[in-house]
């Protein structure tokens, strides 16, 4: 077994911290991580739990490759039940905060209950205990690491904690742990300001190990790492342009949304581009990108390390850090950048900044502008309410929305409730751009079809991590599929559910997928945890997984009724390029996906799925 | 315990890897690192044998502390017999390398023997093997890191190696670890350049910890690093201004080596020290000092990143790591600045880079060059042999100096020989300021009286961390004692040379001491190893491995007339500063030492001394 064996269990109602052994039988039907953490959750909360109250829990938990030297062995997952989308959540994150977690001897921690006041949970090893976070409530994630790391001594200390926006409950408030990397999406970060909870802060020195078999275990991690090293997106697009090499590619197989998905073509997107942050600026003659950053154990090193324009809005008055710090990742690049018509390369970075610093998913925050800016030029929202002109394309308005958003002032109280709460608050619900009340990500689903089939029956709302077709309907990942069809998508969407499932549940990173499959996975996991972790094995956790998820959502309200798209993408047709005319074939792909998944119409288990899966 | 308990031990003649237990009644009796890796190596090595020979051995080794949480518990030794010195070497450094290993499950590796080919030792937790290293011959220091992180597809893999210096056995060649980190003195990477040893590369994630008492452990170390914060020197100084903030400080007192030790004050400090690192240049506008930087475990964070003047001495050419990278420490800017009457602050950083780079002591190394341009102004040596106009203050000649010792071409095969050999060779072996071969640090004699005798009597050659009496001297710690007196000194140092070497062999770092002592040390120890490491028992160990240093070089053929100073030291007196007139007051120091040591007036160990100390 690589797991570690222990969880600890802190009751914020009560303080107390304890320690319980892994249930072990769990860990071989869920594996770890988000899988195991989830099966934990629907055993604890009731699916009806107002997320935001006292009876909701939040898990950080890491998977049995977490810390190992497996590659990209350095992620861990938050899960709870989303207050953006009352759906589970489960939100990933890599940087160094989940293999210290494992290194103190702990595969997860589960939070109860509600704190009187802020609290900061501290390990170190086999200490744990929580303390008292006054002085760093209203304080920034960055400012929050800074301030623990001198309080305790400890350069090396890792922190997962939330800035104003989880504080401030923000619905798409995100953990945030070094600095840059952050579990972004369903709002877990306004969980934790639900609890009072403001950081996690652990140092372990105990190491990660115990393999099943520890020299097959250093084999076959090397030789999967060679795998990713000889691929051309794992090897070599992802470490030189980051995930932003997909601006240019996704526009122009137009399925770029733009402008709240009135458009699917950016006449923008090279300014915003993996290339145009590697090209020196006019302005200060400058390449934005300083250099890429690789996660603890990962052998691709897709982050970026980016550099603002020290000219633009007032960057100068910034604390330090502002200089050169985690930059846009191709997700952050569209919702800031395409969905609300702005090309100013700057203003993308500087938003973005800020929604590190304070905790905010940007996908979620931007997508939401895309609304605002539409319902400005519709007149519904004025200046006077929003306190700027707020035309598609408007750099300042969007740095002006970050801030206001970041600090919870004015209009950006009702920005920080997400595009669907705000929407219908102002009379157009069918203006938001979501599923399950959570934005859409940088994927147009009428030039790829998979993917709207993938957003429609994601089990956290909209998300490209759930199943990223998009490997396979642009990149040819396994094989390619044409992104315009219906026909085979129900098939390729849960068979890319289940297997990202394993991925995300193993502990490591899903960008491995576009050179790796669970028959690469299989054999690490195997030399960790036993044996008896076979792909077909595998294969069945993932799916035991997804159903389990769904199950929770069922028994939350959820029906087939929110497995559906907005009335855009489904009635008015893609105005350019390749999908030209096309709108999503959701209705064709939905019946069949049922169908192979083994539910009922009204999107039920059939109680013959629960039984072959073991729910 | 928190040794790890086992060893390494690789025969490069037969190729071999065996692992075996540590040596427990060694470790309680040497702690670690320094003093333990020493008993082996006296033990196991015959003291008369040819440094470079096939009989040296040459091992790598970290302390009981290296890789906890005590602050500094980054260090680790390289010990052998040194070929610069022909005494016993113990080269410390810092970095992440040590805490590396210690977490892969080893306290220490013993290399005997000679490969026929070029190899490095890849160590993974438990499986450690030699592998070919013929494509990374040649290769610098920074390469042979990206290389072999490349090919083992590990960014976290740390690595210990040699550049074109230890390959061409400069006979003080360094050991450089983390790229900018090095065990730099007394040749130790010509050790393992005759070894045909090129690198150590190694990842654990084994972890540390096994501590007699973790819950003492965790709440000492926590104590202990408040004392760190709370301390003008270790929470201020040096992370201000890194140990730079001396050069104007030793200026002032007037024992600032200068042109070979002609002057013992530099009327171009203020442009090479700490201040000047931290102001912008005229050419550029840019500040030279880019951030400081710590290493594993380290409160403290003395490292400095500095940046070169990219129009200066054709860095353009350079690979792109030479932009920003390990920065002057004081040592290093006194030995390539004051030593040779050069004030050009980036020509420094550039001779600094290139040791950083190839591998060699910037100590000896620029010490060297002041011998050189001594012996040039006296017309001894000539332009046609130097190949270049050398005279004092030449930043031209320092950086041709510094091209050709590293690439060994030229006369730089000359002062790769140390000054020792070459102002013998030259007919003025007078001129070489050193002790047992080895270049003197920053500190002259004359004006601070205590560190002639450390020199005369350190048992690496002469050394300013054998016993660093600057702090009493000059900065008043833990007590002040008058720089120009010779009364008191003999104990000063006594007890200096026994606490560091129990600092040393607990594998923290000796800047530690400007706050602690022994009686802080101790707990730390204590609640790691086992109660009876008390205060009285870590000077009783320090002493123990001072003994038995002496006694090895004894055995070398080492007597009381190598206890010296270079005539000039004792004869010429100092020009300025305070300490005008003086000489060093060495005669009268020495025999008062040899007392209170327990030794022999011929320098060997009495009967009782050894029997006292268990030798």
């Amino acid at each position: 077994m690589s797991w570690a064996g222990k969880i600890l269990r802190v009751n914020l109602t009560a303080g107390t911290v304890k320690s319980e052994p892994l249930n072990m039988k769990w860990a071989k039907e869920y594996l770890g991580s988000r899988g195991l953490a989830s099966k934990y959750l629907v055993e604890e909360v009731d699916a009806k739990v107002d997320p935001l109250a006292e009876g909701n829990k939040i898990i950080w938990a890491t998977g049995p490759l977490t810390g190992t030297m497996a590659s990209t062995g350095g992620r861990y997952t938050v899960v709870t039940k989303g207050p953006l989308t009352g759906a589970i959540a489960c939100s990933n994150s890599g940087g160094y905060w989940g293999a210290e977690l494992k290194m103190a001897g702990w595969d997860m921690v589960i939070f109860e209950g509600r704190s009187a006041k802020p609290v900061y949970l501290s390990i170190s090893d086999d200490v744990a205990e929580l303390r008292d976070a006054a002085h760093l409530w209203g304080k920034t994630v960055w400012q929050t690491e800074e301030m623990l790391k001198k309080s305790h001594q400890d350069p090396q200390l890792r922190i997962s904690s939330i800035g104003g926006a989880g504080e401030n409950k923000v619905l798409f408030a995100a953990v945030v742990n070094d600095l840059h990397r952050a579990d972004g999406r369903s709002g877990v970060g306004a969980v934790m300001g639900s609890k009072n909870l403001k950081a996690i802060a652990v140092r372990g020195t105990k190491g990660v190990g115990n393999f099943a078999d520890a020299k097959a275990f250093m084999k076959v991690t090397y030789e999967k790492k060679k795998i990713l090293a000889e691929n051309g997106v794992t090897g070599q697009g992802l470490p030189a342009y980051g995930t932003q090499v997909l601006m240019n590619v996704i526009n122009e197989v137009g399925a770029l949304p733009t402008r709240n998905h009135r458009d699917s073509q950016f006449e923008g997107a090279k300014d915003i581009s993996a290339e145009a942050m590697a090209t020196p600026r006019a302005t200060d003659g400058k390449k934005p990108l300083v250099t890429n950053q690789a996660c603890f154990g990962c052998t691709i090193a897709c982050g970026r390390i980016q550099k603002i324009d020290q000219g633009h809005f007032s960057v100068q008055n910034k604390p330090e850090y502002w200089g050169a710090s985690g930059g846009l990742e191709y997700e952050a690049a569209w919702a800031l950048g395409a969905a609300n018509g702005v090309n100013d390369l700057d203003a993308l970075q500087y938003a973005n900044v800020l929604c590190n610093e304070h905790g905010m998913d940007p996908i979620s925050f931007g997508a939401t502008i895309g609304a605002v800016m539409e319902l400005y030029e519709m007149g519904v929202l004025t200046k006077e309410q929003l306190g700027i002109d707020a035309k598609f394309g408007s750099a300042q308005a969007l740095a002006h929305f970050a801030e206001i958003t970041a600090k919870g002032e004015g209009f950006g109280k009702e920005i920080g409730q997400g595009s669907a709460r705000l929407c219908k608050k102002f009379g157009h619900p069918e203006l938001s751009m979501t599923v399950k009340s959570q934005e859409f990500p940088a994927y147009d689903a009428r030039g790829i079809q998979g993917m709207g089939l993938t957003y429609a029956t994601s089990n956290r709302g909209a998300c490209h991590l759930r199943s990223y077709t998009v490997a396979s309907e642009v990149l040819g990942i396994p094989v390619k599929t044409d992104p315009l069809a219906a026909d085979g998508k129900p098939d390729l969407v849960k068979a890319f559910q289940d297997a990202t499932a394993a991925f995300d549940s193993a502990g490591i990173c899903i960008f491995t997928s576009f050179a790796w499959t669970l028959e690469d996975v299989a054999p690490q996991v195997a030399a960790a945890c036993g044996s008896e972790f076979t792909l077909e094995k595998l294969g069945e956790i993932g799916e035991r997984i997804w159903n389990m998820e769904r199950d929770f959502n069922n028994r939350a309200g959820f029906t087939n009724k929110d497995d559906t798209l907005p009335k855009r993408l489904l009635t008015e047709p893609a105005k350019s390029g390749p999908a030209k005319g096309l709108v999503s074939k959701l209705p064709e792909m939905l019946p069949k996906y049922y169908e192979i998944r083994g539910w009922n119409a009204d999107g039920t288990l059939k109680a013959e799925t629960r039984k072959r899966l073991g729910l």
